[in-house]
């Protein structure tokens, strides 16, 4: 799916909106709790009140590998399910030396079919190129995270005094074609993301850190935005767990409809839709 | 398991070898392929074969998750059936902000029982010290890697001239006691491996990159090695893929028994063993 496509589905829903689906068997409410596969019934639920206002959707894998195959299954049945036309994104965070990570690339977009898996970079170039080997997937590489420790090294200065982050979005932006790569950057970090325009213009930018991490959607907009848009923007807890109640997937989809139309004004105040 | 307890285990069996269960369904020999799981045949006779020789076991996750749900079940299986006095690492390069790393740890901790696991160090404190938790576990933090790729970021210079895998391991070795944190350093780079050791004299380190990738045991040795031998090497390709035939145990163990040789010379020259 190139940046056009997805732009097109961004407009055509008004929403740049990410779900994760980091589904937490012990925060399913209880009614659920009792059907065979309660983290896949909950997903389906989620999906069904939410699909037309996001334009991906965000499983994290570590929520599925904690319940070991059966995890897995759920996994399975949750992308399997999510409507064609979204993007499914592995939170997964891997890489590895060149054979592994092509194992890796094997498992999420082959075996699970994801359109997209997140990718950390330390390893470098041989570590994230064979997830590029499959064209028609996105690979999404860590620049700058929402959490606390991204101070610990991905804001370590290098001897030309940029930021690491700012080395890892340079050298990996080259690795392949901005239809193929997009790259991490978080909500919490508001006052980075021009230097990340700076670097990197034209990229989509995964936005995680909005909700329950604190990120606020029009301080990432104002200097995140591009001519394509060029953001999705996820929240998981926030939206997910908004009740823990019967009614969840009703809550869920209030705060996503909340979210989408904050977003439907941004966009027609950038006049990246009519 | 701390420290002491592991160098008793180098001592009694005189190696530090740790083989890597790198079992990749298409190079298993074909008689086994139609065997009910052919992934956990195959590593139950590598661990038949090399269990007397070794001090752990490294499963690369990668490529169970490769096939899927089954694929995690031939893991847990092959966890299971390792001896336990023997080492299990669980080589996943995991890592994430906090609520999701925990439920990295919960998977291989608990769900998967293993006793260490290999973790990327990009996002900082909070996404490894929910591993840290489980007081009685390895968590082995990324330094330096074998690949290619590890001079993209890994040996970049920061604004005080040290090389990022330093500050990382600078760093990241103050969340935790050295009985609890091991460091990945690539046998590939063993021009490092003096610096490496002046800032973790004590530390023990996984040394991946002997033998496939080219990497030379008694070089890794001359200045890898500390006053409780400190070193785990790993060999993965060039034991298990010893022979693709049906002899394939049996090559593998001659492999195992020369490595295994070399390392208990080394141990006696260094006076670590009588």
């Amino acid at each position: 799916m190139s940046r056009k496509i997805l732009f097109e589905k961004i407009q055509k829903k008004s929403s740049f909106l990410c779900v994760g689906l980091d589904t937490d068997i012990q925060k399913i409410p209880a009614h659920l709790q009792n059907t065979d596969d309660p983290v896949f019934e909950f997903n389906k639920c989620i999906i069904d009140a939410t699909s037309d206002l996001v334009v991906a959707y965000k499983p994290n894998t570590a929520f599925y590998e904690a319940l070991g195959p059966k995890g897995m299954e759920s996994l399975k049945k949750t992308i399997e399910y999510i409507p064609d036309d979204i993007l499914v994104i592995a939170d997964a965070k891997r890489a590895d030396i060149g054979n592994t990570s092509r194992m890796y690339a094997k498992s999420f977009f082959e075996y699970f079919k994801a359109d997209a898996i997140t990718v950390a970079p330390y390893m470098g170039s041989d570590s994230v190129k064979p997830f590029l080997e499959y064209k028609d997937k996105w690979t999404i590489i860590l620049g700058l995270t929402s959490n606390e420790g991204s101070a610990d090294f991905q804001q370590k200065r290098l001897d030309d005094r940029r930021f690491l982050f700012q080395e890892v979005m340079v050298k990996s932006a080259a690795y392949g074609s901005n239809d193929q790569i997009m790259f991490v950057v978080g909500a919490t970090r508001e006052e980075y993301f021009k230097q990340v325009r700076e670097i990197l213009p034209d990229h989509f930018l995964l936005v995680p850190g909005v909700g329950a991490q604190g990120g606020n959607l029009s301080a990432v907009c104002k200097w995140g935005l591009n001519k394509q848009c060029g953001l999705i923007v996820n929240s998981s807890r926030s939206i997910i767990y908004a009740s823990k109640e019967k009614d969840f997937a009703g809550k869920a989809r209030m705060k996503a409809l909340e979210m989408q139309g904050e977003m439907k004004s941004i966009l027609r105040s950038k006049k990246l839709i009519i």
